[in-house]
């Protein structure tokens, strides 16, 4: 029987995806809910909303207590976490990475370390040799994803996928979706997310 | 003993503070923890931050989400929930009547059932009339509060606060804040905010 689905959109350089990713393959095994991870580029979100860089860089008290939330979130979780300079990170390879690798059963894990890379590491996930080391803990043909990431349908795809998250209404990463459609936005409403996903799952099969 | 020490530092037209507002004197309560509720002008923090009227407002998908998060958070709660029109609501005269009585003994009655006004029943909260008819609840000589309300000392005063909360590296409703200067934001934050409170005055007295 079909488990319920979860989407966990979010963008490589996104700063409460960090600690959400770590948890969400647990939580849905647990949940049994299954997730799909759908990178985005949140940065085309924010320039739509005419905003040059991440909202906690353009309003500093807001980028300063989220720094402080984010380190009292990951010292409860035992997360170790490093401040990526520059913030927000160039995520775009690594998602067209991710985007090439949709098909991948590894795919997930390749999510994780990437964050694990960013903010676990503080190293620089734009740089293709931390990408591509990334790629060859799962995959003996690791190269051939690089590859397949500079090309314009991997690139075209990433964009649709971005033009998409628009559509739905997300705004912000982490967001997790429904079957329904139904929106959860922030890693705080991750397990409230699984809840939905299990409970209308649960009705439209009664 | 003292108890430990939290300030609750909301916008009577705050969507999250209403929830907020509803479940912390329960929550206090139980926690042992003594709460200040510190009404302050969130619209001249987000003036400052170059915004006309609430986030909200301005940014059409961040504010679908929220009515439907709140909704969520409403009906977890079986708290009734109106959407104010217009929003947010002012909630200037609200404000100062709480700044009058900021010394009584029902100041955290007369908020919670000033959002109860504003979210659960829809009124205007902008009205004298619908204020003075929450303060009668609770004291003799309502018409007092509405005329200290109008002082210079009072109007003062409550800018004052609103400038407190920017100094504190305040930017959005509801904020909560321990002893130590520890700044937890939004609803979802009450519960760790008070087990803030009571770690750090453990801590401060072993």
């Amino acid at each position: 029987m079909a488990q319920p689905q979860l989407e966990f959109w979010f963008d490589f350089g996104s700063t409460y995806s960090y600690p959400a990713s770590q948890r969400i393959q647990a939580l849905a095994r647990e949940a049994e809910v299954q997730v799909r991870f759908r990178p985005f580029m949140l940065g085309a979100i924010f320039k739509a909303q005419g905003w040059s860089t991440s909202p906690f860089n353009l309003y500093p008290a807001k980028g300063r207590y989220m720094w402080r939330d984010l380190a009292r979130i990951c010292t409860e979780l035992s997360l170790p976490l490093v401040r990526p300079e520059p913030f927000p990170q160039n995520s775009l390879l690594a998602a067209r990475v991710a985007v090439a690798a949709a098909d991948e059963a590894w795919l997930g894990d390749y999510c994780v370390q990437v964050f694990r890379e960013a903010f676990a590491h503080g190293r620089p996930i734009a740089d293709a040799g931390i990408i591509q080391s990334v790629v060859e803990r799962f995959a003996t043909d690791a190269l051939r994803f690089l590859e397949l990431a500079q090309t314009a349908e991997i690139k075209e795809r990433l964009r649709a996928e971005t033009e998409r998250a628009g559509e739905m209404g997300i705004f912000g990463a982490p967001t997790f979706v429904a079957a329904d459609g139904e929106l959860f936005w922030g890693n705080d409403r991750l397990e409230s997310a699984l809840a939905w996903a299990r409970s209308t799952h649960a009705a439209q099969r009664s």
